[in-house]
C-alpha cells in the first residue's frame, strides 16, 4: 500500500468524547465469564450505571492555521471517522487534505459508531444493529452498475464503466464498514450540538446519512455553523425556508439516473435547493467531472473534489 | 478541557485496516427499513457476504524518527485505541509522548472494537457483547478502593487515598469504554500478525486484556517483536520457557494487595517472570511510585511512567 508522504506540522493533536448521559439497569441476572485469556473469572453484573450516546472526536490542529475556524467531519451510515482518512488504496484522504489547507480538523465517530461505543444490546437498545452486506455496499454506493453487480470474484463484478472508485481496493474498503442502528438520530444531533458548544462556531463536512441530520443541526443552531457541505445526503428533512440560515453546498456524483433510489433522492435534493435560498447543488457531471461514486472522498479524483469544496467554503467564510 | 499544546511534526499520518476474512449468510428473511432521516426505505437483506475480523490501525510517523522501528499500541478489554490518546482530563497521552520521542506509532482498535467494526449479531456471532457497568469499571480498574465504591454522586465515591487517577475526570473516562466479545482472542492475534507482516519487526505496548494475547503473539512470532511492554496484563497464557524469546516488561501499579482478583493475577505474573528469563516485572510501588491505577497511561504521573518504558525499550533495542 502506498503511503501518503506529505509532511504534516501540527500545533496540537488529541481526542476527547462529548455528550453522553448515564442510564441504569436493574433486575438483570448476574453471570460469570473469563474476560481475558488465562485470567480469573469475573462476575458480569449488568445491573448498574452505563454511559451511553457519547461521541468520539479526534482533532488535528495545523501549525499554520488558515484562520477559518474548526472544520468538523461527519461520516455516513455504516461508516466511522476512518472514512475521511487514507483511501482504501493508500492515497491521502480528505482529513489530510484539509489539514494541509490549514483547517482545524475534527474527525468524529457519530454516536454508536466506532470509538463512540454503543449501549448494551438488547437490555438498553432492544433493536439489533443493522449491517449491510458487501453485496449491498457495492451497488448502493454506486460502484457497481446495478443491484446484484457484486460477485465474490473481482473479475466478475460489474462496475460503472466510468467509475472513479479504486476498484482494486473495494475489498479493502469493506473493512472499514461498521454496524449501525436506526433509532439514534436525535442522540447523534445532540452530540454534535455538544461538540459545537465545546469548539465554537464551525464548518461541517458530512456524508450520506449525516446529510439530513446535519441540515437539522444547522436549522436548530443557525449561529453555530458557518458553512455546511453535504456529500450526497441520503435524505432531506422537512425544513421550512426560513429555518436554514447556514449556507449549504450539496455535492452529487455521477450515474444517479440509473439508480432508482438515488434518482428519487436527487429529486428531493433539487426541490430542496430550489426552495431554500441558502442551499445550492454542485452536480459534478454538470461541470464535466464524471464517474464519481457515493464515496467520492475515496475516488481517484478525491483531491480535485476537495479543492472545489475548499474553494466554496473559503468563499462563504471570507466573503 | 486543557489542550496538550505540544507541536508535532510528522513525515506522514493515515490509517488502514489489516486482516479480516469474508463469511456468507444464507436463508435469512428480508425486511425494509428507512436508514436515513427523510430517506427512502431500503431492503435489508442479510443474505450475502460480510467482511469480519479486520483491524483498524492509525499511524503517526514523526518527521525525526528515532530509528527504533514501529511501536504498536494494543488497548485493553472494553477499550479502543483512544485509551492512548489525550487523557480524560485533557493531558497528553502516551501516543503523543512516544511520537515526541521519535517512535513510529501505530494505534490499533483490536478486532471487534471501535473502528474495526463487528460481525452481525446474532446471525454470525451468537454471543452478545459484554458491557461493563460504570460501577464495575470504578473498582475493577483500581480507582475505587473496593467493590461497590462507585456512587452516582462523585462526592460519595470511595477512591484509594493515594490514587493518581484524575478523579474529577472519571465520568469523562467512562465515555471511552466500548462493548466487547470474549470469543475473539484468536482473531485478534491473527490481525496483529497481519499488521506485523505489513510493518515489519516492531515493538509492542499493550494493556490489560491484550497482555496475555500479546505474549502469545510474541511466542508464536519470535523474530517479529523486538520488545514487549505489558501494562498490568489481565492474565498469563500457558507458555513454556523456551517459547518466549522477546524481551518483555510487565508493569504493575499500586494497591494490588487489597484487590482479590489482582492479588491472584500478580502471583501468576511473578511466577511467570521467575520462570521465563526474557520477562521482568516492574512494580511501580517497589521503586517508590505509588497510587497508580489499572489505567496508568491516564494517571497524573503518566509521563513519568512513559519515560521508564521508553528507557527500557531503548535499552533493549539499542543494547
Amino acid at each position: 500500500m502506498k503511503k501518503s508522504h506529505s509532511p504534516i506540522s501540527l500545533r496540537d493533536m488529541g481526542s476527547f468524547h462529548v455528550g453522553g448521559r448515564t442510564v441504569q439497569l436493574h433486575g438483570q441476572p448476574e453471570y460469570h465469564r473469563v474476560l481475558s485469556a488465562g485470567g480469573e473469572p469475573v462476575s458480569v453484573n449488568l445491573n448498574g450505571t452505563y454511559m451511553i450516546e457519547q461521541m468520539y472526536v479526534q482533532y488535528f490542529l495545523p501549525a499554520q492555521p488558515n484562520g477559518k475556524g474548526p472544520l468538523i467531519f461527519w461520516h455516513g451510515g455504516g461508516m466511522s471517522g476512518a472514512a475521511w482518512e487514507t483511501t482504501p488504496d493508500g492515497r491521502e484522504g480528505w482529513a489530510n487534505f484539509f489539514i494541509h489547507r490549514g483547517w482545524d480538523v475534527y474527525l468524529c465517530d457519530a454516536v454508536e459508531r466506532g470509538r463512540s461505543g454503543f449501549a448494551p444490546v438488547p437490555e438498553i437498545w432492544p433493536e439489533k444493529p443493522v449491517v449491510q452486506t458487501v453485496d449491498d455496499i457495492y451497488s448502493r454506493f454506486r460502484i457497481g452498475d446495478r443491484v446484484g453487480s457484486y460477485d465474490h470474484d473481482p473479475s466478475r463484478r460489474s462496475a460503472y464503466p466510468n467509475t472513479r472508485f479504486p476498484l482494486n481496493a473495494f475489498d479493502q474498503f469493506t473493512k472499514q464498514m461498521v454496524p449501525r442502528w436506526t433509532h439514534t438520530n436525535e442522540a447523534m444531533i445532540a452530540a454534535f450540538e455538544a461538540l459545537l458548544e465545546k469548539v465554537g462556531t464551525a464548518s461541517l463536512l458530512c456524508h450520506s446519512q449525516a446529510g439530513p441530520l446535519a441540515l437539522q443541526l444547522a436549522a436548530r443552531n443557525p449561529d453555530q455553523l458557518r458553512a455546511l457541505v453535504a456529500i450526497e445526503p441520503a435524505g432531506i428533512p422537512q425544513i421550512q425556508f426560513d429555518e436554514l440560515r447556514t449556507p449549504a453546498l450539496i455535492v452529487l456524483g455521477d450515474n444517479i439516473e440509473t439508480d432508482n433510489r438515488w434518482r428519487l433522492l436527487r429529486e428531493k435534493i433539487l426541490q430542496f435547493a430550489a426552495t431554500v435560498n441558502s442551499a445550492e447543488v454542485l452536480s459534478l457531471p454538470a461541470i464535466g467531472i464524471t464517474g464519481n461514486s457515493h464515496v467520492m472522498m475515496m475516488d481517484t479524483n478525491n483531491q480535485q473534489i476537495a479543492q472545489l469544496i475548499d474553494a466554496w467554503m473559503t468563499r462563504i467564510i471570507d466573503g
